[in-house]
């Protein structure tokens, strides 16, 4: 699906316009019969496997009348331009595999701002965390959005009050690196209004994300579908402070489940407003920052940004016998293997591949896949030195 | 070494008095010869394999004109007794590895209080940091102190200004666990002098414990000897609030040598008072406790604390193949055991026994050790739930 043509073009910005952003059944569809062809179905009320009765419906009442050239049109008067999947700009890091997220990649990007969006996601970090954060967590989020911004790292948010707006001033201020606020509306709405002119300098200066045609209001889903995108476009996510069971981790646990970095900024246990974050810090795999340099060793750029000796475990393969090593440099990184094929590559006896996949699976080193094993980024290479872009 | 007599602990007494607590040699020499033939030859200018001339001449000068039976009058005038190894009142808990520490373990311990020491430790957490706390730290280690008093767990501390003193008051107004006080200096001696009233209160309630013989004033690196009793006497230990490079974070270096449970509490990263706390949680092993709860799932009773279902590896065993369970179960837990060894009593061939351990050992199920391989605490049960009382 590379070198989209203007219809197909045309028909995602239809697609995005009449089914919420991240349905899966709806993405699959295109990735099997190509966007037109789902578009022409939908407008013209026909079944398609994998939507059910009720979206459809829903769609071809959304679809009746509606021409998405006056999207494309409106989003060019904002200044806005589409982005589609095979685009040069269209970060490589958008796709992940079809289970790992309960929600499907996004069909196209809306974007306004004067870079490249996939060159400034190259090196990123999401700062996420509470709407009513303390002076506390907005004094963190902004040294941590200057830090970044300085050190050429690209502070990904969601223009929120709070930690978000924060995180995005600092950035601003710096001015270094631009930074990507990614809205849960159209990127021509103001929302909240309060960061009307914010979000102004953020399209000037940084870049305003969304998958939503313009004018497109937010609502609850909405701001979660988001959340998997904020998630999805950073290298790693940070939550500042965020009480416990907010709604601001939920983009922490798309991370996650993506294989990004996932980091935490401890706080007061005295402070309901950390609780959040410090939970996650009680989580296997959440790295601790307290400083700008904590996150940049684990989303900068290969051996530049480790300034200090890395910690944890680093170099665990070397400790492995030859056989052991064998097997698992015979475990694909991407799509799972089964043993007996693991076994072929790796040249030895298949007894040997079911006795040492499971304790490299305790080891943190591969993981479980509906095909058989892959690696885990730890089992690929180093955790904190090498980037997750898959 | 079970049942000393009377001569013998006079021995201990007097060692304990001319050389520096945590002597590695004069413990070997102990262990071999006897704390008779060893104080024999130390106050006749013998020499002594494994200790210097210099020391030997300060250990001769001490002791010359000296009578243990001095100090132990002394000690019961100040309502405290002598505890040997061998004494079924000694904690189990204080022998370790001799590798596992620069530093031996205690000759002999003085103890003024109204309880079983042994007992006492069962069930216990230290809980250490700075003596220039802030309010958020005093606060967060009362609390502690109260809660673990309340449900049965021992506080463990050193009587310091600080996170030490609001950690045993805590205890004490719970009053329903002893708190035990280890002190760097003789337990008749009120240091710090502002904490007279406090260690004789501790004294009469819970447990004041040291190693040195009464009268002894503490220095420097009695300090640092202390501290590893108070990691190695406790099941784990919390650090509530250190600055970097603080001297209450070597209680927590002192426990992870020892195998023990190591915990910190997080904070505001803005305080150079939580930045120890906070690098500990950047290392791995250390969990982040916000609350009692959470250090009691670690440091209590099997099954009884576990309010909430545990995180982490907790089953880890139960994922792993049969051979490579038994392998595990082969496996023994504190003596090592050569691969071969492992693979007669697991009924396997010594190929497989090779192959599966080093990733076990990734794993952090099992350890080398000097004879092979041993069981870690993970291999050997439920880290949060099992006590390790080696």
């Amino acid at each position: 699906m590379t070198g989209l043509d203007q219809s197909a073009r045309l028909a995602l910005v239809a697609l995005s316009r009449v089914v919420e952003p991240g349905h899966r059944g709806l993405w699959h569809a295109v990735q099997s019969r190509g966007p037109r062809e789902v578009w022409d179905l939908l407008r013209a009320g026909r079944p398609l496997p994998g939507l059910t009765e009720e979206l459809r419906a829903g769609a071809l009442t959304r679809a009746e009348g509606y021409d998405p050239a006056a999207d494309l049109r409106r989003l060019r008067q904002a200044a806005g331009r589409l982005l589609c999947p095979g685009d040069a700009e269209w970060p490589a890091r958008l796709h992940w595999p079809a289970d790992a997220l309960a929600q499907a990649p996004p069909l196209a990007l809306y974007v306004r701002g004067p870079h490249r969006l996939d060159e400034v996601v190259e090196r990123s970090a999401a700062v996420v965390g509470a709407r009513a954060a303390t002076a506390y967590g907005v004094q963190v989020a902004q040294e941590l959005g200057l830090g970044l911004s300085d050190r050429g790292c690209a502070v990904v948010s969601g223009g929120a009050y709070g930690i978000d707006v924060a995180a995005h001033r600092g950035a601003l201020a710096s001015g270094r690196t631009p930074t990507v606020a990614v809205l849960a509306c159209g990127v021509d709405v103001a929302y909240p209004r309060g960061h009307d002119r914010l979000l102004a300098r953020v399209a000037e200066q940084g870049l305003v994300v969304g998958e939503l045609p313009p004018g497109c209001s937010p609502t609850r889903p909405r701001f979660l579908v988001r959340n998997r995108l904020i998630a999805a476009l950073s290298v790693g996510t940070v939550v500042v402070e965020a009480a416990s069971r907010s709604g601001s981790l939920s983009t922490i646990d798309r991370a996650r489940s993506l294989g990004r970095h996932v980091m935490a900024v401890p706080g007061p246990v005295t402070s309901a407003m950390s609780a959040g974050a410090n939970e996650q810090l009680r989580t296997p795999g959440t790295v601790c920052v307290t400083r700008t340099e904590e996150v940049l060793e684990l989303v900068g750029r290969l051996g530049r940004d480790a300034a200090e000796p890395l910690r944890g475990p680093a170099d665990v393969r070397d400790d492995l016998p030859e056989t052991v090593r064998r097997v698992l440099e015979a475990v694909p990184v991407r799509r799972g293997a089964g043993e007996a094929s693991i076994a072929r590559t790796a040249g030895v006896a298949a007894l040997v591949v079911q006795q040492v996949l499971p304790p490299l699976l305790v080891a943190g080193l591969v993981e479980r896949h509906p095909e058989g094993w892959r690696l885990t980024a730890l089992g690929a290479g180093r955790p904190a030195t090498r980037r997750r872009t898959g």
